[in-house]
């Protein structure tokens, strides 16, 4: 594993990696209502009532039999006994009859007998009886029982994350607690003789680690728990003994740094050190990010990432992501709104590797344009004032207009 | 505050309301880097060094001086000695001269008196000795000391959510702690004689509470902590007590369910006494949501919405979002993908209030399309089945297929 002997595309990385390894999600917990955005839901809920649960009033009126009020115009306005008033949360206790109605509030319980409501507002209320001004139909100004969910219905499916009106119907269903799937524990190793971590002050031609910092990030939006493991040195039994730890403790181990092929290639080596079946890609033909290495070491997923910060992103993005959303229990359509479709700014022309180039968007003549930003996949900064990334293909040569898609950054 | 005697537009509410609160940012905290994700950084961020720091070799490869290299060809190569090995991290204490070059790793510091790399696939290596088969110009397979990021520029400004690739940034900055605004705390109080909380049968007719869960989803989305203050009957004193003690515990409150003109509508006198100026709007022309409250108390926003959850969601989005975000300190132009444009599956005809429709997406024929879904704004489900919302202006009749401005949900 010395050398780049084939260079795979990414389409070829991603088969061969798919038949080594297919993500499934960890297992399941149970969590209150209150903690569950965002989290993915691993159960069928089915509605166990109708909702509402009973004909409701959409209005302040008069509950009525919509039959009695045919006639009623302000002409001739119809009478009807007030029997009764009903009160929010409060049983009905009384039914009404013909010629008879009863006070309701928006949201109460149509009392027995009744089918429509008519709006306080087309009422003149004496005493115990109440003028009808206008005739209403039946359901008019109700919500019946069951339109908004019936009792058995599959109202949300497992895989799905979970977003405020999902929490809303759960609560309406009265289901206090749902059970998600566990949220992947992704190890971070960086490895590399110059990393010093952040607060640190540098020497010689050391660096600031900030892999540690954009993993962790992505990661976490990609519904996984972070845990950085610090900064390795670029010693094969050190990174070795940091690695089988990292690879105990977790589910998915991400090693940044260090797997270009160069004299002190040590992450491949400790990645074939972990577990079988060991390294499945090495090397992709991908820009940025041509050194990854995709492997699998004990049934877990165990991915080698270039040292170079926008490239582990844009392998994190291209790789790792599809992964850990399936470990994370994710199946969910892409979202509307996760890519764009823009003009290019200018013509890009493409070598022999698949590109991803950082694009900022603006809104200019009517149309969106995608604005390619300058500087290798060594200027973070790029990353920092992108708005998206293009994929364009290998020895391609995109004219300045050509409609692209972006996928939108975080 | 019994009638609804002159209805707002929602612009005009929005004007009325700027005018007696200006909300603005809390406060701030220092966090560590690593849980500064999606917080929203209240430092103007300049970089106090140069990034990188020195001029880095993008190849594994050899420093050489490119004046040089001008006529090296693989007939007829260049020999130069190698006076030394740049080691990652280290100082290197060895300056280059005519006629010699230095081994150097991808990410290595060029030594003193290089200016380019030969990549190590067009060198041949014998003991002391490299031979180059090609020229090179100043720089090449150089990232020049300064490219990403120059000593003293600005590179993150105080009101931006940060990013992993923010995070990043400011890692390699040596920015191992920031400065952001402290989240807004935000009171949830529902009311309503008929609420229950989910996990508790139902007696009567009374119903579950959700409002409390969507829009404690709706706040942590929008940077604020949500405190909920549970379900307060409609009781006036019980009421403006417990709003009181929201309302000193803090930054915002908002209260749902009882702001309809009727019987009962303790809410907008729990607001007034709160404090003053008390309630600036009662009753905007929205549907859903008419009956809104906005109000100010000692300096703090206090909102009455509706208790129909689906109008207390479309109301947060028009009204509470904005303010929470400038009380979070967020001053962010809107990102990409936060709205799409789609065409109406079918014709929708408003009537006297500004309307808005809950639709759901689809591509179809190559256009993006909106279908407005079914039900009133009491129908939940609309909202969990929706991609987005639709404003529609009052007294206004979209036809099939006019093109629209979809506000993406979650």
């Amino acid at each position: 594993m010395k050398a780049f002997t084939k260079l795979l595309t990414p389409q070829e990385a991603r088969d061969v990696y798919a038949r080594a390894y297919a993500p499934s999600p960890l297992g399941t917990e149970r969590v209150p209502l209150a903690q569950a955005l965002r989290r993915v839901l691993a159960q069928e809920v089915r509605a166990s009532t109708d909702l509402p649960a009973f004909d409701r009033s959409t209005v302040d009126g008069y509950a009525v039999r919509a039959e009695d009020t045919g006639r009623a115009s302000s002409g001739t306005p119809l009478h009807l006994q007030v029997v009764g008033e009903v009160l929010m949360g409060e049983p009905v206790r009384f039914a009404v009859g013909a010629g008879q109605a009863a006070r309701i509030p928006t949201g109460g319980m149509l009392p027995e007998g009744t089918d429509a409501v008519v709006m306080q507002e087309h009422t003149v209320r004496t005493d115990g009886t109440v003028s009808v001004e206008r005739p209403v139909k039946v359901y008019e100004n109700v919500l019946p029982r069951g339109a908004d969910v019936r009792s058995g219905e599959v109202i949300v499916r497992p895989g799905r994350r979970l977003r405020p009106q999902d929490l809303g119907l759960l609560a309406g269903l009265d289901i206090p607690e749902v059970t998600v799937y566990r949220r992947p524990r992704v190890a971070i190793i960086v490895t590399g003789d110059e990393l010093v971590p952040p607060g640190r002050s540098l020497r010689g031609s050391q660096i600031h680690d900030m892999n540690t910092y954009t993993l962790s990030g992505l990661i976490d939006e990609s519904g996984g728990i972070a845990k950085p493991y610090g900064i390795v040195q670029d010693n094969l039994a050190l990174l070795v003994e940091r690695t089988k730890l990292a690879h105990r403790e977790c589910e998915m181990v991400i090693l940044a740094g260090g797997s270009s092929v160069g004299e002190k290639d040590v992450v491949a080596d400790a990645i074939a050190a972990v577990g079988e079946p060991g390294i499945i890609v090495h090397g992709i033909a991908i820009r940025p990010g041509k050194p990854t290495i995709l492997a699998v070491a004990g049934g877990k997923p165990v991915f080698g990432l270039p040292g170079n910060v926008v490239s582990a992103m844009v392998i994190f993005e291209q790789f790792v992501r599809s992964v850990l959303n399936a470990m994370a229990g994710l199946r969910e359509p892409p979202r509307p709104g996760t890519t764009l479709r823009a003009r290019l700014t200018r013509t890009v022309a493409i070598g022999d590797r698949e590109d991803h180039i950082r694009v900022s968007l603006a809104e200019r003549t009517g149309a969106l344009w995608a604005a390619p930003l300058p500087g290798g996949s060594a200027i973070l900064t790029s990353m920092v004032r992108a708005d998206g990334l293009v994929t364009i293909p290998a020895n391609t040569t995109l004219e300045e207009g050509t409609e692209v898609e972006v996928r939108l950054l975080g």
